[in-house]
């Protein structure tokens, strides 16, 4: 097959190299794009009397009628046609004519490309951002049942200080709201019409930029034809913010895989979202879980492959950027479906209240109270801090837990200790003394979840 | 010396661990945002009732005198105090006492860092901004004297089709207002307090966020206390958005490289910023591109150190948390210097105008004009790129470049040509019918120039 | 379908979490490998009469019928059947009922899968050791045939001294060594036979690990069945090895693009591989070059990938693993495919020699002698760096090159200038007076060659 | 003070330049080995006769000097004069006059500079691989003390088999085993001298190669003059293998943090090497796993600099290569500490038994033994593994563990299970029956810390 750029070439390409340039494996998931862009650019060029309203008629029912091929797969695809846009352009001069080579007019592969990554990510981009919401709104279902689950909360995996679930489940929930505010702020950078730029200088023809862009929703037009063919900024800043969301996910992942130890025993998955062992019959693991804390690893390495690519490229256009597609789908297609998963996962997942008797007996969990108790009777905290510190290191000679000592052993260690102290170390008590904005006490986490209720809005 | 948290610790800690764990060397680089912070914390104890005004200006005007010595170079640092929040609050009990004790009252040295790194970092975004923008009008300055410079465009590193050297850098300038673009939105998720997350959970005491947000400037509070305290997003989006801004200037400065080469020879790098060769005479190379694209490479491997970091943590605070510090640092002060150096290196270089005559030997700059001229002449696009083309190939044989064919033998190639195809395809005509939004011909130059004018304020 | 690990659960994997946890869709690229592992294991398995002969058989034909299958294109791939393994042991049962059962004695998918990936990348590694090889003797060849070309030697891009083409094109060959050197120094730790380790214990039967080893060609045996099921440092030390093999690529990629510009101009990729524009008409561009050069980040991001992955996880198996085959594989197929592309690309481009007359007007490629002439004559050599320093400042305000000054204007210089000078500076005898080993003088240059026919077997 | 390449230099280096492009803040660590080749380099200059005797020895006292004045810290350092070979050139001016000028006769900063590294990172190398020895020796000295504790072994952090603690510390030894592999092969391309490649093109004076790699200890010498001087590929393999190295320890630190835990209560770390906290007053925490496992991404971050760095640059030196230094010298410190603390770590911690009574009240360790015994008993594994799938259901309705059902029960699952099967699947005999090479039996890992022992040699 004759190459649409061979006007000046003698040989043909070679069939290994064909192969290794083509990028129509992958870039046929821009079709519905491209068929748009066309649309729009032919009706622009009609708009501007650069085509006859009839040709640009023509052009477009052909353009329809590939799409309907596509949609229907009964498209055919040629290697030798390099990618989508001279895939769908030959296909059309099959269709109509010679009249197809004016859709060509004002247009390169090089603006013609960008066109269609910027619609499908902005496409994208609001479906993970709807993803994420859901994963958020089950969060929120999920905090709203689980206010009264104390559980112990950790720094550096030890046991801290008593915390209610609902808590930390709205932490991650907060992680998710940054992820689609950055998600937001990408868009303004991907709303942006490249359309007109041309190989890079711009075109001879007397274009309607702000036309096509308004046919296609754009909420801008790019400024520079130069810049605006060699522009990737728009997918690496995506992939940073789905790398975020990634380790975001990974967080929670590598949790429900702690919790789902036995050792742990915070959760149960469902068998819906579990899987077992071809050879322990007895093992139910969170597969879900540590699949998406896995594919962590695969946007980080697409955030790496795409800046590596662009790293002192001089301008504008140079072929290494046909290297964006594939870590930008793969991207795309981790997320939503990570997003899903992890939806799914939690939504069937229960959760298992370790009894509060069992919580006392391990990590000290109100030390900090004690120290905090000891602050109102009128030491420095950092003097408070001292005495409690000797007090667990008692009660760890003693094989106690806080709650087992008497007061008359406290008080061999302090004179402030006085009766109240009990009450004061209780764990339901400590949890709700923590009232403060973003504090974990109960009456603040209703506050909480009230407020993300109206937040949460698309 | 006795660790602030050594209660409950019998043996004292190995050397070598202490060390390891120790961060004065690199946090210290805090310490003006620590004693910031904590003096708000102590007017807001103070304000709230939490301790006596008194106590809060001992701690104030304590904390202002070792302000002083740091400025002045004679604070102490001691490694055994680990980081510098417990070298300052040690230092203050110094100085005024027991007193000082009070100051950790209602928080944690883990709301603390956050804190700090967030003062720290809100205060370079600002910084980092401006040194963008007076890049920006570096490259604005440098646009309005060379509009009239005609320089080949290129795609793939060949001469693709003429602009004005104007347009090609302000293809430069929107790269960095975009860069600019996402500081500012980062900052949305930077400034924000984080103080009153205490260890994790909030705090016992009936603190003020919002008085010592106010006190500290901060737009926003945060609402979970145990994201507050293990969330480092702020700096991944902030080093995400460095790393591409490096990639943009790893791209100008592999040109600035390419046009300093004797082949190219578009740009004389003043002396001042050039080196010579230790062994070479003749050798002036163009070091700052090149350390700017190379340290190109340190600010995406310290993206991927900070990603790494964070993979699969559990909440809450995890001591990996502690390797935030050096590659923001590291981003900063690269970030800084880079555009420091780039923009003293623009100011000082002479662009080098290749002759017209020159440019028209080789290349075929203006095939496309001549392509798009046929079209103007009722061919469909595709065959008159394929005329072109074949054009090409004749003046290849021929050894000519395509000013210098006769109008005799073009019209072989194609009787659509006619005399006024040698105007046409003449370079400045070329460059100035792209007269599109973003288009390289010199009066939407001129369009550019005047809106950037307008935009580029603070 | 229903699962062959579903003996302990009540509910059937939800579709979304199939499709998600599936692998079949990459890793039935195994199938070669997997089948061969399997028929070693069934023959140890009689060998050391845990199952008879006649159930050996039986298993190894009907796994002999499922490769016919593969071959064939006719084998049904089922995603709830998760892996390629299970797929085949499933189809085994259909072809030879339960007996197929049996296979699984003493065997984990644990260990299973590590022994494919083994099997696998062994192959490979060997096919990529041959494809460098093909490489380094296109260069090989090339170098022979241009040892008389003398080009300019780089540093910072800037011409610095004359050397042989041929040596240049050594200087790659030499980098393309050390990566055949790494990768059979990887293959140490990739020919490992993990077989045996089961889930990860090791196994209750009376396998006999080295028979398997012996039938499947392995050099070693893995030692510990916990480390075996869990170790992927073989292929992230591959991975790491086709990353610096790729980074050479990307540098010898971004010679040619440079080479084939109109300003280097010493290179002509044929038309085979090249490709056009569909815009541009005049345009040749070198996009095997900027395709390989864009690769490197795929290869570099793979990397990345695997290392995060493998970032933290618990001993022994997790999920997180399977995440490993994707990089690798694409890794596998990227190496293989550039180092294909290039081998071609070279062998079929035209290096054009730039006269010599035009190599002395710039550059000045041979100040570093004079300055060697000077110490000749007695000059410590940083002074006589200075002199020539000092004469070459004298060229460029003159606007000579070296050749063309007078001996009167050089003694002005320093007394030392002789009229020997002109002979010591000229290009050739600058190549030639390199007589050292490592050196470009064509007599070195010659004898590398000799020593490299020898060298390079496979 | 002028630059020693200043002649041909008319204006000053700007004081932002010169901070920008100084090195000797970070390569003044190199000093020894700098020193070291220059005595080297001096020596052999007058062993081929291209100096004096007088001359060499003269440099050599010269250079003596300096080398004290560093090791007593008198050296003086000058950031304009850029570089520690520069720095340290000058003051042996200062100290010998103008003979000094003599040691660079056939040298330059490229060659020298790649000879410091090569030199240094040999010797890293070296501490490194005793380092990790020392790491493996003492977990030989754990395997032996607790090759009687059976712990849980993990699959997807769910309870699988019972082992030996010994057999997962030997899990981990073998890992080390091939990092100290992999350092070793590295040592071949990074011992390699590259003195004698001068610029890039060799040089012009009689130099004696093998001399001067005899007179410092090479193993080899390096091939080929441009690849020698910009070839920088043997950090970015010793960074890959610290990388491995690091994500081993990663590893093995997210374990002692999981066993640290109230939850797991597998490890105890000893006070010297855990830390509290500033607010709360019970806490013990493994910083020194947790800074650890923080650490990888400083690596990982490191490797990517690197790569990144090399992309794409044309040969032979580059300014960007100047950026190799700070990720090498980081990756050094920081692999040489953390192995260091690791061993530290587990030098002094305690491993706690988990009474038997209660492995056997959760996870199932012995299921798969229970199928194997079903296979015993003429079931293919198949079946048995789905038998026993049923048998844990049926003790998960129940509440029951394995040894607690009785075998009524069993037989109503399977006619198979006969009154043997509850000594089969005990823990210990589970253990024990391992019996296979790299298998959990105590026979087996008797017969590995043996051949270990007389393995770890360095």
């Amino acid at each position: 097959m004759k190459k649409p750029w061979s006007g000046r070439f003698k040989q043909s390409t070679d069939r290994l190299m064909e192969a290794f340039s083509a990028s129509i494996a992958y870039d046929s998931k821009l079709y519905a794009h491209d068929i748009a862009g066309s649309i729009a650019h032919a009706k622009m060029l009609a708009h501007t009397g650069i085509i006859r309203p009839g040709e640009a008629n023509k052009i477009v029912s052909g353009l329809e009628k590939i799409r309907k091929e596509f949609e229907t797969g009964r498209f055919e695809f040629r290697q030798s046609l390099e990618d989508i846009h001279m895939n769908i352009e030959s296909r059309l001069a099959e269709l109509i004519g010679p009249v197809a080579g004016k859709l060509h007019t004002a247009r390169s592969r090089n603006d013609q490309v960008c066109l269609d990554i910027r619609l499908y990510l902005r496409a994208e981009v609001g479906e993970i951002r709807a993803a994420i919401l859901e994963l958020e709104k089950t969060l929120l279902d999920l905090a709203v049942k689980h206010i009264d689950f104390i559980v112990p909360g950790y720094t550096h995996l030890q046991r801290a200080q008593p915390v209610s679930l609902a808590h930390h489940l709205l932490a991650h929930l907060e992680m998710l709201e940054r992820d689609r505010g950055r998600l937001a702020d990408a868009l303004k950078r991907i709303d942006v019409m490249p359309l007109g730029s041309a190989a890079l200088a711009g075109t001879n023809f007397p274009i309607d930029r702000a036309y096509t862009a308004k046919l296609l929703g754009f909420a801008k037009i790019s400024n520079n034809s130069i810049d605006a063919v060699s522009d990737r900024d728009f997918l690496i800043e995506f992939t940073a913010a789905a790398a975020a969301l990634m380790m975001h996910l990974s967080r929670f992942a590598e949790e429900v895989v702690l919790w789902s130890s036995s050792e742990f025993g915070f959760i149960e998955l469902s068998d819906a979202f579990s899987t077992g062992s071809s050879i322990m019959p007895q093992k139910k693991n969170p597969d879900p879980a540590e699949l998406v804390r896995g594919k962590t690893g695969r946007v980080y390495g697409n955030l790496v492959s795409l800046l590596t690519m662009m790293k002192s490229l001089p301008l504008a256009y140079n072929r290494d950027l046909q290297e964006d597609k594939e870590p930008l789908f793969d991207t795309v297609d981790t997320v939503k479906m990570c997003l899903a998963v992890f939806t799914g996962m939690l939504q069937t997942a229960t959760f298992k209240q370790v009894p509060l008797d069992k919580l006392r007996q391990s990590g000290f969990l109100t030390a900090t109270d004690m120290a905090d108790y000891l602050v109102g009777k009128g030491l420095p905290f950092r003097e408070a801090h001292g005495v409690t510190g000797r007090t667990v290191a008692y009660c760890l000679e003693e094989n106690k837990h806080l709650e087992q000592i008497t007061l008359g052993e406290l008080r061999k260690i302090s004179s402030r200790f006085e009766k109240d102290i009990f009450d004061y170390i209780a764990l339901e008590k400590s949890v709700d003394r923590k009232d403060v904005l973003g504090g974990t006490s109960r009456k603040r986490i209703r506050q909480q979840i009230a407020r993300l209720r109206r937040a949460l809005v698309k």
